[in-house]
């Protein structure tokens, strides 16, 4: 009666696994500003739950496997936005991004198959792809580089016999780093030359900063058959809780294996697909305001950031996440003394230290992930407590 | 850029892929009764959605991955009606009853492992089971024996040194067959003599006709580390579009790597959890009036099928399905024949052959479910046209 050694080998979830020690902090009256979790604080639009309180069925039925045909339809529409030629057929809801994820892998992936993955990398990403019984091979990327990766010569040193996929997140998580469009050729290039799937997890498209463009793989009209993009309502309609994502990908044959999958597991939930619905029906110009807020908001951190002595920090395009590079040994040990030992004014701030989001051991361990998606003043706070308490732990000797 | 040969492998759903030949029939304006779809007729208990239409957060957040507390406190009260000592950590969400059987065994095979299910099998165990890379040793049922399995020395000779777990669904689908204690305790036994773990798919648990006792194998004190059981609201509460359903184990060490699983994909839907929550505060007496119903329902469709000659029929007793043997060479052929040929007063009916629910080849071939899900009026019409449709079928010359 045994656990499979795949299993026993995933992580639990890096970021949860500090929360013991914010519990306690807390349980001790002290107040934890939260820069270490992806939760946005925007409003979910209420167009979600007006969409599902109109549902009048008598009976709650299973809906088709590859989706509710009107959300089909709705992100085909949407990806009009983009100069893309999406059909119905093109688009299989899932359960979230995550699901998503995981039929890809199964999809593509025997056991011993590697996929190449920018590091740092969203954990979770090692869990999907280990349960599909492969492995990542990571592609290292350097806070002093803006944790860069389209560099042709680096990538295809990595690439291997067993090399099936190049799977990245743009814009990304934890980095926040954003794709140029050149960049984004050199990378289909590479995947042509080496007969790969690149998976393009687009879940944070309209998160680009600076006047960028809001792209996506599936413009690439000569690597449309290898592209499978992955995408989500959690983020960029602020409805986490409603688990609906989907696969984009004009390559039937991946579609149509896909389905299988969806087959076995029946349906998504109806009701969140009502409402996922209405979401994808909103106009474009919803984004603006969201947009402008947290680029708002990764300024104001940014800025705050850059007062730390010794800092490396790059200013992020995209997303709503900024990698953090601390002159300590341990982002670990100092986010433990930060939670346990520290505080300013009854106040004490927790961040994602980002060791776990390594694939190549003793990386980033002077390195953590800020999400800013708090209100400015909160997360310019966190950052300060982030600063004050490295003076005192450098002050009390700690390295 | 190849698929995995694991998705390859995998079957399109057998239930639906007669579905354009009924699409057709329906187009030529036939009426067809569907026999063939586990989808209840019984209307969802209003507290599912009046629970949903008071959420009142502006955010749709990410729940726990391991589920709201709430729904976990719900389930574990739940089981205390069948005497089972069940705490909130015992109970782990899923999407579904899918997601759980999923979870499971990622969670106990690595590549090449096996597991030992009765057959004819819910088929989606072959795609969990092929995407976790194991595989399925069926344990032949037979149709002249009521299709049951509880045999000591049948299930042992199919032990090997790979043989990892016993999974079941009781009472059963495809067959109806459902266990009684004695039954229990045989696979309990062979299961603690060979160090297995017994995956125990109890869905239908409330649908025990005849007086039958309601069980669980959680029930059983001896085994309950090995003991791993799949929940769900689909069919007990006719919520099949919620998905949700749950792990319950005592089996600490397997509860926690679930975790991991469950965090990988964040969280299950927010909203259908709080509308499961109150489907499983609702008071015992709710399954009195739907068992009831059903249990009529399964007499008169037994009823309706002895009169067909040469039918091997058992009466089931439990869940909602009946097996059918039928004096053909293919209930495929037949079940083709009868969508595009047949018709009595413009009507004719689909079920669901079986062929495909065997992992052995060859076996199934003249046998088809019907799940008993309809009123009984159009149940007895529906088996009535099979019987009418039969006599035609060999009057034609067909065999």
């Amino acid at each position: 009666m045994k656990l499979s050694q795949k299993v026993q080998d995933m992580q639990f979830s890096p970021i949860r696994k500090f929360n013991a020690y914010a519990i306690e902090a807390k349980a001790k009256g002290k107040k934890v500003y939260h820069l270490n979790i992806g939760q946005p604080d925007i409003k979910t639009p209420k167009a979600f739950m007006d969409a599902i309180k109109g549902f009048d069925s008598e009976v709650l039925a299973y809906a088709e496997s590859g989706g509710l045909v009107q959300l089909q339809d709705a992100i085909a529409n949407y990806f009009k936005r983009f100069d893309m030629d999406i059909q119905r057929q093109d688009v299989l809801i899932t359960n979230g991004g995550s699901e998503a994820l995981n039929m890809i892998y199964t999809c593509i992936l025997d056991y011993g198959d590697e996929v190449l993955v920018p590091e740092p990398f969203y954990t979770n990403y090692q869990t999907f792809i280990s349960a599909a019984g492969g492995k990542i091979v990571p592609i290292t990327t350097q806070a002093e580089e803006g944790y860069q990766y389209a560099y042709g010569d680096r990538i295809e040193k990595a690439i291997t016999e067993k090399t099936k996929a190049i799977s990245l997140v743009n814009p990304g998580n934890p980095t926040g780093t954003i794709l140029s469009r050149e960049e984004m050729r050199v990378i289909a290039d590479v995947a042509k030359k080496h007969d790969l799937w690149i998976i393009a997890d687009e879940v944070y498209r309209e998160f680009a900063y600076d006047g960028r463009e809001m792209t996506s793989f599936g413009q690439l009209e000569d690597i449309k058959e290898r592209v499978i993009i992955v995408d989500s309502v959690s983020k960029r309609f602020s409805a986490c809780g409603a688990r609906i994502g989907c696969i984009v990908s004009k390559n039937q044959e991946l579609m149509s294996n896909a389905l299988k999958l969806a087959q076995g597991r029946l349906c998504c939930p109806t009701l969140d697909m009502i409402g996922a619905t209405a979401l994808y029906e909103l106009e474009p110009s919803y984004f603006n305001e969201v947009r402008v807020e947290y680029e708002g908001r990764r300024d104001a951190a940014y800025e705050e950031i850059m007062k730390i002595p010794g800092v490396v920090c790059h200013k992020p395009g995209g997303a709503f996440y900024i990698m953090v590079k601390l002159p300590v040994e341990s982002s670990e040990d100092f986010l433990v003394w930060l939670l346990t030992e520290f505080e300013d004014q009854g106040e004490t701030v927790m961040y994602a230290p980002i060791q776990g989001f390594y694939g190549t051991a003793g990386l980033g361990r002077d390195e953590l992930r800020i999400a800013y998606v708090l209100n400015k003043e909160d997360l310019v706070r966190g950052v300060e407590l982030i600063r004050l308490g490295l003076e005192k732990y450098k002050a009390l000797g700690y390295k």
